[in-house]
């Protein structure tokens, strides 16, 4: 069924975000963004998607200003896409999804716990921390730590990485070889 | 682009959600079943979604378990869809991606506003309730209310009910003539 990606009759701002967030892939590029991953290859290893449909979607993401677009290197040329305001601003959706997943889908196993940095303590439903008076864990201040259902060998490089217990948004190119 | 819906290779609780709730139309389709949607007929006037498209969606939705079929009539016979508890736990997350879309797509005014019933608090980014101590705030305990970017006078008839505030989860059809 061929159908376009905009809810033109829809006056609902859920419509509008899932306009710019729910294209097939779209939400699993934002998460690769607050895992640290910044560069075209990183998140094409990572993702084990088509090449034309990966540049399509950072693309999308950055003209909706969700991801900003950087020059790291002159010569060749690269970019690397890193999280704006608006697009750190989805963490609670990619969240509330992950913790619905687990939850609510038979033989999903925590893959990878969130905790509030400070104090270990794994993020409420809500984002918050239950341990220091339910405040509202900043992006910034959130450790993420491999669950029990995660590979502890994964194949490509990127999900290497991501194993050891890291912030978010903490860039992955800087710890690997 | 012909993209399959499942995300084999991610191993991700957010994969797993997004392959259940993740194609075009689906959040919309779980959205309406929280403001009271629960029959076909009124799925497919407020979504305005070709038949074979919301018929798919609904089918899959009950087979995932997010909705659950109740017959309601049965001469002849007529079915109608209900959150499940595993449907209502996708709250924060169509909570969050309506929120992200009002305040970080330009141009979009509030066309809902979701309160405390209890206390009228509009609800916070994650659900909770600010002004009672940031508790989580049940399904059954919010109240859905029209805010300023809502067409006062839209043409079909679930629009028209919807106009006046509500509980979440209250059925649609109890109220319109």
């Amino acid at each position: 069924m061929a159908l376009g990606k905009d809810y033109a009759a829809q006056q609902c701002s859920i419509a509008r975000a899932l306009e710019v967030v729910g294209e097939r892939w779209t939400l699993l590029v934002v998460r690769d963004a607050f895992y640290g991953v910044r560069r075209y290859n990183d998140f094409l290893v990572h993702l084990g998607i088509p090449r034309a449909v990966l540049a399509t979607r950072l693309q999308a993401l950055t003209e909706a200003g969700v991801l900003a677009r950087r020059r790291y290197q002159e010569s060749p040329p690269r970019d690397e896409y890193v999280l704006t305001d608006s697009g750190e601003a989805l963490w609670p959706t990619l969240r509330s999804l992950g913790l619905w997943g687990r939850e609510h889908i038979q033989g999903t196993l925590p893959m990878r716990l969130f905790v509030h940095a400070e104090c270990g303590t794994e993020l409420g439903v809500f984002g918050q921390c239950t341990a220091c008076g339910n405040i509202a864990v900043p992006v910034e201040g959130i450790e993420m730590r491999p669950g029990a259902g995660l590979d502890p060998d994964p194949e490509d490089p990127v999900s290497r990485a991501l194993l050891a217990p890291r912030r978010l948004l903490q860039p992955l190119d800087a710890d690997r070889v």
